[in-house]
């Protein structure tokens, strides 16, 4: 029985739990004032060059985004993004909820969204002020929510809705280690263009741990009321942040995210061999989104095997995340199910 | 120069000024407390089959909406509606504003939508519950924003989703009328499947009235706390409702619907015989939707004319609506503008 | 029978009324393009000394002040007023509704706050940050919910708070017009230290009729976005704009204000004549507070004459209001009452 | 060096770093369709007796108390709580964020509010509907803020406004667990009169898990969306279950509380023996409010030991807390200083 459900059922790595182990004695000053998140935010503040008043651990990714989007916008501002992202089909409404803001869902090839759709939207909702809501920020999840990478050419395409039209830009990186070492960019030249980060711990191989990193001083203005007032400040934040160290210790988040691509890559190499399946979108991270002859995807699922329809991918179509935690004896158990006839 | 650029530029109706004269004198209960609110809350839900209390005077369209909205269901549930329906592209954010609630804009030929993509939207949503906000009202808009009206029976093809799902069905009915005698529909008839309508006055010829009318006591009850915080709660009400009843008196709503439709009809035929001129949808109210030769439109433009152009239509695409107050004289003189070449 | 429940009870003055006949013809821009709004802003923006596009006609005074706070502060601060307060005690939540801040009440003698109440509340408040909600504006009701009037001195007390915490000042000016003349001061001088003000016509004799004026650009920023999204951006703006300049002509509010004051200077004075009543708070604009014997104020209500008991005021405590409406012979009639025993 | 900040200072108890070892190893269901969150339900659920439905884990104490809060009123309906209450004076507005309803401060003797003072806010908003939000809510901190605690007969006394008036109790369990020892009541009896409970674990021992606990099944309902819109939903939730199944175990929380207690009462011993301090408020749980001549406390807090001024109590007033890593050597450490003179 292999799991390919998501990233978010494996375990947590080990040197996540000996962490927390190392960290959970003596008392240490609640809400933030402890010494693991004061270097937390040192460490991770050089990671993407910001300084570490700009470092925001939360607990999960939900809020992340949520927090995020609502600290960039108004209430009275829209959100571009990609229809089938995370924060406008998986969200329950958490970006919009304290203020009202509206999603722009945009459509897309390969869970990507261009420049090209976001000027459009843009310069019509512009031009009906103030009946519209003038959009504000463009949010990118990295790697999308269909396994593909923002090139860097890509990124910077937006460049010009910035200095254009004021657009700022949230990358969504609950997965961004996997994006990271696909394209080969180092975390600074990733953010190059962006204004605020949703930095996924979870997925990565954590417990539970998210930040948000903030690289317009404008918005990092006043989070701490923001995070507070969200229900995300925790008062034991010491395990919150010592999750993320162990994560940044000699760059452990990338290495773990180097192995679940390389297995996606396995996984996909494995899928495209089987008699009737079709690889559906490019395999660029931890994600292998594949149609499967209905009769043999029957089989897996009734021998345990996890994993999910993807029906906005078309018919039979499924998909298949790797983690950091997937074996290639988990592919090889998928793949050799015996197909019942 | 002739005025095509909406209902709501015309005057308020000569009988409209007359019923605010009238009550203007002596002093009145405020906040609805008066008689010409009472005796109003009888004469429509008279109109619309409910009882007195259903009836809930505002002072305008975009509120009506959004309250009818708001009051329906709750912040994480979702609106389905046209993507170009007035509350997704022209209320700035209105309807969420409150609650956070989602639209999901659906699309549709001729500015309406269908049951079929509703279904789609609603099992989608409800497959991935809790992550997706669910799926509650469905906002029709009748006349459509594309001068379109729902058929009974295609209001009535929505009916298996209230059964199926507890959808329930708003109507923005700021054109209300001209829907009416479009149909040949009663007001009861034409609500017949609705929760909760949005009744609108100014468009159809008041100074500045509307109402928001509910058929689900569920719905209705605690509406005056949420009109009251929605900053619709007029404190010398006698001045809407005055309005209202001048309206609905001998329904005049329905006769300057009529005339407006007429002279929609009017042009039409008038925009048919023009060389190069296209009518882009059925005109079925009182609006209008043209491709226009761009020399003949500008010219139109520049002798003093007004209305817009419509660039969701297509290129070259203008709208014209027209109103109780539009007359022969103003098409003749559109029409017969001479073409500067 | 004489009424003196509110000033909103009242009839619109002649002149307003006048003033609707006169711009009823013909077509208008809607959403605020038409020449009534343009002049309304020129010469209301001169009356107080600000520029044009700092002037925002509404609807009514509830969403006036909603809408007034709202534009000022962020979700996580909070407003500084009485705690009789229209805005805590009156508006069903209102100004939180949209972003959540919260008010927090005051105590203070006869509806005035002091600086030194709002200076404890802000230094507790910045001592516990990100905890507690930031205070970040103070709303003065001018003239208060009693009746009273705060004076230049007074006013000019709350600057310090302004300097040293960047507090900004909020008026509620519902009865603005009464406050002015009972203090002598010019418009200008009243909201010296003002960044936002809600502009009452409504109980100043209009039919229905209020205004933002903003003194601070940065609230000023996308406050269209803000007042459509509250719903309350009139389609037929020339009808809410033509009642305030007939207001404004020839300082027409300040005369019906002093026409009110003098009826509560002479109800005062009757009442005070009363065996056994007594005034309980100075009457400095165009209310009266007292305690009247039972069994006379049973008699009065009896007859028919409309006024409200006061309890926040003690036992047997009375609210009377007068407006530009109110008769030498109304206070008569009143007094004059037969008691019965 | 010793510690009474706050019992969120301590690290978790070993049985739940345990615990947490134990459940970290093989993939499981995300979004709480893992084992030990249908366990924790199941016996979570036996020691409130409701079901295990009713409960509903999440991450922190002040999303608790808005998701409680939020889920039991609409925006227009207000909480009636103590003004230094955690929820009025700590969430930076949480409780408000969502729909903006209103928190109205009541005042009361050490920490505790009594049904009058409700009664007369419910009776005086009801008079003024729908212009005053209504009451719905009664929120009760048990052990309170200031580390009293409502009595069974106390609890028992709200129940006539529940009846009467339709009010509904919350009752914020932070430091629930103290509270239960301190009375003697079983967990059954303690919330015999309530509608939701927030139940702490942080403060009790954890490294970080909450609970919501719902008696009521119409606020029961559609909770799943409420948690997952307000970022609550964690995807590895076992990680917060498991901690939660830790402390109910063998009543591990209660023996935990218990010690808390003790060491509290041990330093109200301590306390009274020292010249010139005076016990401010009961002590009934974990906390130990005392006026400290201030050349001791500053003597104190220069030797390292760390506990916060409490103004709120009066001049040189100090609020210790302990929790069950309080020893007794904490308590000597803190009293045996030597004041330097």
């Amino acid at each position: 029985m292999a799991w390919f459900a998501s990233d978010n059922t494996a375990p947590a790595h080990p040197k996540i739990m000996e962490a927390l182990i190392r960290t959970n004695h003596g008392h240490a000053r609640s809400y933030g004032g402890d010494a693991e998140t004061m270097a937390l935010k040192d460490e991770m503040g050089a990671v993407f060059g910001v300084s570490p008043d700009s470092v925001w651990p939360v607990f999960n990714g939900s809020a992340c985004n949520g927090l995020a989007l609502q600290a960039a916008i108004k209430g009275y501002e829209s959100i571009l993004a990609h229809e089938h992202s995370h924060i406008h089909h998986d969200e329950c409404g958490l970006p919009e909820a304290f203020h009202g803001a509206k999603i722009i869902p945009l459509a897309g090839e390969f869970g990507k969204i261009t420049p090209k759709a976001c000027r459009y939207e843009i310069e019509k909702a512009i031009a009906h002020a103030p009946h519209t809501s003038r959009p504000r920020i463009i949010s990118l999840t990295q790697s999308t929510e269909l396994g593909t990478v923002y090139s860097k050419a890509e990124l910077d395409a937006f460049s010009s809705l910035k200095s254009e039209f004021g657009m700022k830009i949230h990358m969504d990186g609950a997965r961004l280690g996997n994006a990271i070492v696909s394209t080969g960019l180092t975390p600074r030249q990733m953010v190059e263009n962006v204004e605020i980060l949703s930095f996924g711990g979870t997925k990565a191989g954590a417990l539970l741990a998210e930040a948000v990193v903030i690289f317009d001083p404008v918005i990092n203005e006043d989070f701490a009321y923001r995070r507070k007032r969200m229900g995300q400040l925790a008062s034991k934040m010491r395990f919150i942040s010592v999750q993320m160290r162990a994560l940044l210790k000699d760059n452990l988040w990338l290495e773990l995210a180097q192995r679940a691509n390389e297995k996606a890559a396995e996984l996909k190499k494995a899928l495209s061999s089987i008699d009737g399946a079709e690889i559906l979108v490019p395999v660029e991270a931890n994600e292998v989104f594949a149609r499967i002859p209905k009769a043999i995807a029957n089989s897996w699922l009734e021998a345990g095997h996890v994993f999910y329809p993807w029906p906005q991918c078309g018919p039979d179509a499924y998909r298949f995340v790797t983690s950091y935690a997937t074996e290639i004896s988990d592919i090889q158990s998928l793949v050799s199910t015996k197909v019942e006839t």
